[in-house]
């Protein structure tokens, strides 16, 4: 935990340069001291397939979920989610500017008890 | 918002005709009155390797998600995701009679505050 | 339902060894009698572009979620869950021993009423 799960269609698959997102969104969780930096996963789902509103211009869509684990207070993770947005739009603010283009970020916590993990790249960073 | 997002497995790729399912889909959601026809992002995720059930025959699946912004009313939601379904299964009906096939949707609502979004797409609707 | 979901990074697609997972996975699910048989389906997304961590090693992560119908009670579905993650850890042991792994298992309970099915395999197993 936790995991940035990014759906992106990919009419922009270059042009979004996950890769570079990927390493400032897991550096500004673990600088945030909620999430330990072994447990942080971004990864991203290509979308070939899609329709975005009525299909008939050149949309491109980001869909983000943060999965955490349960039980991190609101007053605590309200800041850290506004920059994380915020560093999301940064990101993507060229392209914004340029085409058609939605980003979205939700935040979703994980089964507070049926939740399960074994992590051996946390003794990295001890 | 709304999200729809198909799991389907690639034993049905050209047979499901996702993108047609998708015209249909979001036009249904945005007759409903219930979502704006800007956010609507339908997508499949192509499954290449499954096993359903014992694995023993040529089974397919669609798996679909709706997620929706939160604090809609269950009494207008529900004639809307039943009409959902009911497009859904005659778009697959044909299917259906021919092959195995599972077919599920279900609604999941988005954080209702850790929840963040970007869209020059709307503005198109105005 | 129900619905074994798994996000695996590409750099272990063969060494996963998904196919056997599932395989198993699906077995152990049918032989708890919580799950009929004919509504399991497990499935991989392979997972080309990530970062987990500092992105400074050759990291892997394997996430699995099990998607099941809401209304189970929790002390019938501890000891199994609990079966199921012993399960994948002994699929993965070998692997884990030797590279960078983390392995992790949620459960969510889909919407409890704002959730369709239809579905041919079923009668199958009858």
């Amino acid at each position: 935990m936790p995991h940035f799960v990014t759906e992106c269609t990919e009419n922009i698959r270059e042009q979004a340069q996950l890769p570079a997102l990927f390493a400032r969104v897991n550096q500004l969780l673990a600088d945030s001291g909620l999430f330990p930096l072994g447990g942080i996963r971004s990864r991203a789902h290509w979308v070939d397939t899609w329709q975005m509103a009525d299909g008939k211009h050149d949309y491109a869509f980001v869909h983000m979920t943060l999965k955490i684990g349960s039980g991190r207070r609101p007053e605590e993770l309200q800041p850290v989610m506004e920059q994380l947005f915020a560093c999301i739009k940064a990101h993507f603010a060229a392209l914004m500017a340029q085409r058609y283009l939605a980003l979205s970020l939700a935040v979703e916590e994980l089964h507070p008890v049926l939740n399960f993990k074994q992590n051996n790249v946390h003794a990295l960073f001890r």
